[in-house]
């Protein structure tokens, strides 16, 4: 682990400044990854070259962010977290790049860039999605074990969370569903599986490589959990409302694809209503960490108020 | 972990019956799959259906076999070695479903079954091998550590072998390469990284979850080296000797698909030649183990004069 000083915040409620942190975290996130994962100079240089074009394609880095927060939460500093919170955004862009593929949602755009099978071809695609799973566990496995959470006990987190219960799971019933008409349990079932499975593993992970506590792991579940719903809802509601451009990806491709999504079968208001309840959950979940979940508080907002 | 004893041989050279040695290793490491991959049905039922509809079809288990064998060389029992002899199959299993795959080699059947995207479709093909890749993971979490090796140094072992410098390395360079003159050379990479890569980590991982010296440990990386090579030039040599129904799968396809092998290059009775002196070099890196290696030397000498 590099000696450098890193420019973590010193979280205060009071004029928090969510854009300036969320700049840090993604900077000392990119420069991580940038260390950790093989160079497009290293052969076979097609897989490393399209590894980083998703995964240095300006993502928001909002898992690791998330992560990072937890540590500062459970009064631990940054640097301890760092390979959770890259091996998080490895799941999440290789889920991206698979999820993209013409055998799924058949996107063309991500992020306003083309999607990775677009520019290096389908096999090439599965195997940099392949590749991103892979490298995430081989950063997961250098995690220093803490006295309460051994290597053992991180692998397990991320394996599960990302795992056929979980992350896959969401995603394969999402695209079982498809056409039909489901009850809002079941899209609950997609979101939380989908969405909420890798940001609760995320703060978990944050706090578990600091040492947290039992209580302090508990209070982020929860929080993760909320913050996580409320995020994939928000993902529905602007699918509806904004442009393509916006949003650097196909806009109405939930309508478009016959996906049923929380403002298709709530309407777009009682959506809102619900993505404010869930940031206000996962706010309550906050308490025990006092001053200290500043970051992960101001965070939850500016997700909720997010435009794209 | 069942307490049931396991059917463990008692490794002797002399009249070794290395049939009935798979029999017990196939047997034992196929019911701690069934404990440890969730049932089909368990939801959603679609995807643990497509990743036990390859896991169980009928593999050889040749790389738990060799892992659970490596731990007996090393003086070790099989139990600790369970979970990696396991991941091992997960890994080698999602590898088949994604090479498979239309995007890459576009294969029909496999094992004399139709292939994974057959059966389930391409998007759920592609879920399942991520999902058996996951998998794998979950499973070497359950490793004990050892005094040599703890569950970071395991997980970091399956990551790398796995990873985009060796697995799928070696799956990249082939399909780049398909149509394409390429010396041996280049062809030994793809056959080292393919094949040789996860040969070597069953062997490693079975001497490291029995806390193998690192004598013992160098002599595995030597022994999974060798076969692991010959193994991949004896599938390039049935793959134009043997029929697809000997094989179970579409025989001759290396030829249609304009893909360089071992015969092709170098011709039949050389490749030959280089397989048995890969199998004598694996047969002299297994000397420090003595009469322990039995099962290693007998699984070595059975893949040489494989006929499918």
């Amino acid at each position: 682990m590099s000696a450098a000083p890193l420019k973590q915040t010193v979280a205060t409620k009071q004029g928090f400044d969510t854009k300036s942190y969320l700049r840090s975290t993604s900077e000392v996130v990119e420069r991580s990854l940038d260390r950790w994962i093989p160079t497009v100079k290293t052969k076979p240089r097609r897989i490393h070259d399209a590894m980083r074009y998703s995964l240095f394609a300006g993502g928001k880095r909002i898992r690791p962010a998330l992560c990072l927060a937890a540590a500062e939460a459970c009064g631990g500093e940054w640097t301890p977290a760092l390979p959770a919170a890259c091996a998080v955004e490895c799941i999440h862009t290789y889920s991206l790049i698979h999820d993209d593929l013409p055998a799924m949602d058949n996107d063309d755009f991500r992020r306003g860039k083309p999607t990775n099978h677009k520019v290096f071809g389908e096999g090439i695609a599965v195997l940099a999605g392949d590749a991103l799973l892979t490298q995430s566990f081989e950063l997961i496995a250098k995690v220093k074990p803490t006295s309460r959470y051994g290597v053992n006990k991180q692998v397990l987190e991320l394996a599960r969370a990302s795992g056929s219960l979980q992350l896959i799971a969401g995603q394969v019933v999402d695209m079982l569903s498809e056409g039909k008409a489901i009850p809002i349990k079941e899209l609950q079932y997609i979101h939380e599986r989908k969405t909420s499975a890798l940001f609760c593993c995320s703060v978990r992970l944050g706090g578990m490589s600091v040492n947290c506590t039992p209580t302090q792991l508990k209070a982020l579940t929860e929080f993760g959990y909320n913050v996580g719903l409320a995020y994939q809802v928000i993902d529905d509601i602007l699918d509806v409302t904004q442009t393509s451009e916006q949003l650097g990806k196909t806009a109405g491709k939930d309508q478009h694809a016959q996906k049923a999504t929380y403002p298709s079968i709530l309407g777009l208001n009682q959506s809102r209503r619900i993505s404010k309840q869930l940031t206000e959950k996962a706010f309550l979940a906050l308490k025990p960490f006092r001053k200290k979940a500043a970051a992960l508080e101001a965070l939850a907002g500016f997700l909720l108020n997010r435009d794209c």
